[in-house]
């Protein structure tokens, strides 16, 4: 995958919020228009405007509601149970709202989740099973053994 | 980013759509439960239970429609304009519905969109003009440059 395309109903200050609150370097913008932000290794995050982006797919879409939760997270994983509490506070400083502080979740490692102004929700985690291999494929390492299984990956 | 958890209402109908139909690879999994595909370089797509997910953020969370367009799309880049009708084809013989067919958008690069199961809707596109360098940043060349303009990412 190469894009996450969130539709705003508020592009300046989705801006406000990723650029100028959390410090995320746009790649590429058209101003007013279009922001890219570079959120992982050949990953890009667009900030759009909802109802140009509903338009691009069906000229006649209806509109619909462009705020408040969706059934869907991004996940950021960092280096330490404190830097978990660290980003969360961040977020907040930059105008999102924390949704759940930091706190062992029920898989064995801290976690937390913040929505950014249009609501789109960011679980932030420090889970040492989660390893990005050389090659960029991902090993994961449960914390809890005898509840989960490993999936033959061989065929 | 590291992850992208869509919260579906029938994860059976998913997994059916992405693993046996779309044929990716789980590289963990706890049946029933959890699967995670992997989509890009430390990339994974995580499908849970929409109100699992809703109850990990938050144990009192009201039920909410987890069907149905979301104001988001992802994309995914393939390698020239045939495919991208090919993989709209896939998709939808592994009952996806392509919400548009393979055309010229108005940004110049041929797109088209489908939506799985529960409605999360991918862009398929051939843009020569996205370019994914050795480092992983991306770099954007617009198809129409009198449109559009090119960032300072030095700063």
């Amino acid at each position: 995958m190469d894009i996450i395309t969130l539709g705003l109903p508020d592009l300046a200050a989705a801006r406000r919020f990723y650029v100028d609150g959390l410090g995320w370097n746009p790649i590429f913008e058209v101003p007013g228009d279009i922001v890219f932000l570079q959120i992982g290794h050949g990953l890009v995050l667009g900030l759009w405007h909802a109802d140009e982006m509903e338009r691009d797919i069906d000229p006649n879409a209806p509109a619909r509601p462009a705020t408040g939760p969706v059934p869907m997270t991004l996940a950021h994983n960092v280096g330490s149970d404190a830097e978990v509490g660290e980003v969360l506070a961040r977020a907040e400083q930059a105008g999102g709202t924390v949704l759940k502080a930091a706190q062992r979740g029920e898989v064995g490692f801290v976690h937390g989740f913040f929505a950014d102004p249009a609501g789109f929700r960011w679980e932030v985690a420090h889970n040492p099973g989660w390893v990005i291999n050389a090659d960029g494929t991902v090993s994961i390492e449960p914390a809890e053994p005898a509840a989960v299984e490993q999936v033959d990956n061989a065929g």
